[in-house]
């Protein structure tokens, strides 16, 4: 298992913000992932449902695909995968699939999240691999963007539409 | 909901089962799936981890990316996933995302099932989109290509290797 200090872990939680902006841009929730090993990302994502109309496309999906291209294998032995958001049950069973030995997540959801919140599918017993699972690295940054995310839909639905009258 | 009778649900499963052929045919796990709308087949998929190094390509993966490709929509309202062995977690969830409403497979799968055997992701009402589920369709079928699958598999493991010899 990789041991970062507070402040290498935070560098890399940036990168997976960074990507979170892209998602941002696009008018996408806006969650970002990286996958890291020895030190280097092998694997970026972000959350591109609606922009590639597919329904897998979150942050954590892409990340995967982009290391195991890297690696040419879908064994991530070796590798942290930093995410902004906690992951939803796809993606903890995507994590699992892909032998992914630590994540490492910012906030947590209580709606959707699978690593603790709604379920906890990365330690479960009778699974065939296990994941050791860190909450809470850069959480108000990683919360921030969501919240101001889903304030801003909700303002823009509110609003009268002008073109109409 | 569209009720099909018994022989149109053969008629799809036996579709299912030709992608498990193909899967099979690559020494994969073998595993096929098929999404229907309006009776007529949008996605297929079939199991291809190792072929294409890609930790998520179950069959649902293959076949949900297919049809949302089809449909240009990530909603795959109005369909019917059939899938010959009982979804993973991560397929499970995708299921869910994606918004198919009805999800016939064919065997259990008691190790890794999550669609009534490990967990019933499908059917949780603390998540926003809910699924109907059956099985046994073609069961004994579905099951057998597994069982032939991991039988030779076993048998060629425990074969010594004479051209070492």
């Amino acid at each position: 298992m990789t041991e970062f200090t507070q402040n290498q872990k935070e560098v890399f939680m940036r990168e997976a913000l960074k990507e979170a902006q892209k998602s941002l841009a696009k008018e996408e929730i806006p969650i970002g992932c990286v996958i890291v090993k020895n030190g280097q990302v092998i694997g970026r994502g972000h959350n591109a449902r609606e922009e590639l109309n597919q329904a897998i496309m979150h942050a954590e999906i892409m990340a995967i695909n982009q290391a195991n291209q890297a690696e040419g294998n879908w064994r991530l032995l070796d590798t942290i995968l930093f995410v902004t958001i906690e992951p939803c049950v796809m993606c903890s069973g995507a994590i699992g699939l892909a032998r992914i030995p630590q994540v490492i997540y910012g906030a947590p959801n209580q709606k959707f999240g699978a690593a603790g919140s709604l379920y906890d599918i990365l330690s479960d017993q009778r699974l065939n691999h296990r994941v050791q699972v860190e909450a809470g690295v850069l959480e108000a940054d990683c919360a921030r963007i969501m919240q101001d995310f889903f304030r801003k839909r909700r303002e823009k639905k509110s609003q009268p539409n002008l073109s109409r009258t």
